[in-house]
């Protein structure tokens, strides 16, 4: 099939969006990740505390997702095993070392984007160093999506998201991107530690408002402990809307089964599989679009050589489905 | 001009091989780095140590020298200032992630090769894991590329230079690039340091010997203080045939005088211009080329991105005035 012209742009950042846009890019040109900046943990936490730099990780997902340049694109992701470097993605170090060299993160992932040859763009939602930050309603204050990440704070008492500094500004080029758009994606992801942050960013919910490109969210299949317990595809979609202050569209969910022994090694952990809540799924202003979005792969034979991504979850979206899905939706 | 077909193989590394090849890439398209690997000092000693990886270094400049790619040449020169991988050359830990991803050196240099789309080709003079030993008359042995381009030892008495294991053996693309090429140059550089150990890779001189190339030298331009005292032309160029057991077709020397200003700034250092000793140059075997090869520009001002390469010498060669004798002697 050749490459259509549908301009998408795709928000979030992390394993959800690394898997979709792996697909999305062979169906359409003009594909471009808007990648959350909030990230410091593991390798990155290390280079934006020694150096100073933007968080690489997420948009080194990102641009190897798009890469056409398989050798370059292993080499992105390899992680040195030992030494000085241990535990540091090559990607991550060459975007902190263009950062150092330019001044300027915005031309080193220019120049990561030409040697990685990739179909469409990259854009961080945010130029600004900043932190997220969780305050939930009795008062307690969480600094750090890391921390946050690993906190127990359940999602059903809508903890307040922000950023530090709240002078934080949107990437113009993401503001340009998403007006462009025919669809926006809000890719799958940790709700409050992947996807917040990226809806968050100051001027973030004006160009959704603004933009006259359908949104649309592609919901997580399970819940996080301690997080999303009981949460249903209405509760993630109005978290979503709630962050970036704005109104989906569409909002795409699992309605088929996983295996009985996929969940039940779920359930072990304390994750649970979305439940499609229809009577509110039914009354929403946004068409709720349900399919068979389960891969049947399993992860660690899928296409990520990413070794912290290959331990994260067991159950992974079909991202083709869901990438035919938003081509339809592009041309609906 | 349009690039020509001249095959032209440069043996050495360092700043000697990385000014030469610069020009040279004007000139033809058909150049060839042949690289010492035995280098152990700075960030290349450092990853040869903690990850067990060939010598990226040497390497990393001749890839740079032929490098189209502005962008990317700056990067791979690019060194980290602060934190963890202070001192490191970027494209030091391109080289080794890739060597350590792949188990291969040389397919490591070729995926360089593309990502800076060089003129011509790169390749180590051996694959093998070498170290340079030195064993001086008094029975002095000294061990490691920078340990020996440190030490006093009189050049004159003509030290054994050998490489750690005996077994290391000529990389077969050296091999077939010298036996291709129409001129073998031997690069300007530290006599013992740097093209000895290139010089001495068993297999070197049987290939050497093969080659219907016109063999030449580029002769260094200062003596060395402790190592090449009182060396002239000759001298320099008998040792580069000793080392390698063949001989030279060509010398090339400086006949011009560089500035009292700058000599007596090496005076300081123990360095003096190298003579043209006239009478052994006459009546040598081989052709004794005298020209005006001092360049005329400080040597900071040349284009070299690399802080430790511009600490090394003022005196440089007019890279562009040797690269077109040697394209005479191409096309005598």
């Amino acid at each position: 099939m050749d490459k259509t012209g549908a301009k998408i742009a795709v928000i979030g950042g992390g394993t959800g969006s690394f898997t979709l846009l792996s697909q999305l890019k062979h169906y359409t040109k003009h594909l471009t990740a808007l990648v959350n900046m909030a990230d410091d943990g593991g390798s990155t936490g290390m280079l934006r505390d020694e150096l100073g730099v933007l968080p690489p990780g997420d948009v080194r997902q990102c641009l190897v997702a798009l890469s056409e340049s398989e050798r370059v694109r292993d080499l992105f992701n390899y992680r040195f095993e030992e030494g000085t470097f241990s535990g540091h993605a090559f990607g991550n170090l060459f975007l902190t070392a263009l950062e150092k060299m330019t001044g300027n993160f915005a031309s080193a992932v220019e120049t990561a984007s030409e040697v990685l040859n990739i179909t469409g763009e990259v854009h961080p939602v945010t130029l600004d160093k900043v932190t997220l930050v969780m305050k939930q309603a009795d008062g307690t204050v969480t600094e750090g999506e890391f921390k946050i990440g690993q906190s127990d704070f359940g999602a059903s008492k809508h903890p307040e998201m922000a950023l530090k500094p709240s002078t934080a500004q949107l990437n113009p080029d993401a503001e340009q991107a998403i007006m462009a758009a025919d669809v926006v994606v809000i890719a799958p992801g940790n709700l409050y530690g992947s996807l917040a942050p990226a809806l968050i960013v100051p001027g973030m919910s004006k160009v959704l408002n603004a933009t006259k490109a359908k949104k649309v969210y592609v919901c997580n299949l399970v819940t996080k402990p301690g997080q999303t317990d009981g949460f249903g595809v209405a509760d993630f979609a109005a978290e979503i809307e709630r962050f970036g202050n704005f109104k989906l569209d569409y909002v795409l969910y699992n309605d088929d089964k996983p295996s009985k022994e996929l969940l039940d090694t779920y359930a072990k952990e304390g994750e649970f599989g979305v439940e499609p809540d229809k009577k509110a799924l039914e009354g929403a202003h946004y068409k709720a679009v349900g399919g068979h979005f389960v891969s049947g792969e399993p992860y660690a034979a899928a296409q990520d050589s990413d070794p912290i991504a290959q331990t994260r979850t067991l159950i992974r979206h079909d991202a083709d489905a869901i990438a035919k899905e938003l081509m339809r939706i592009c041309f609906a």
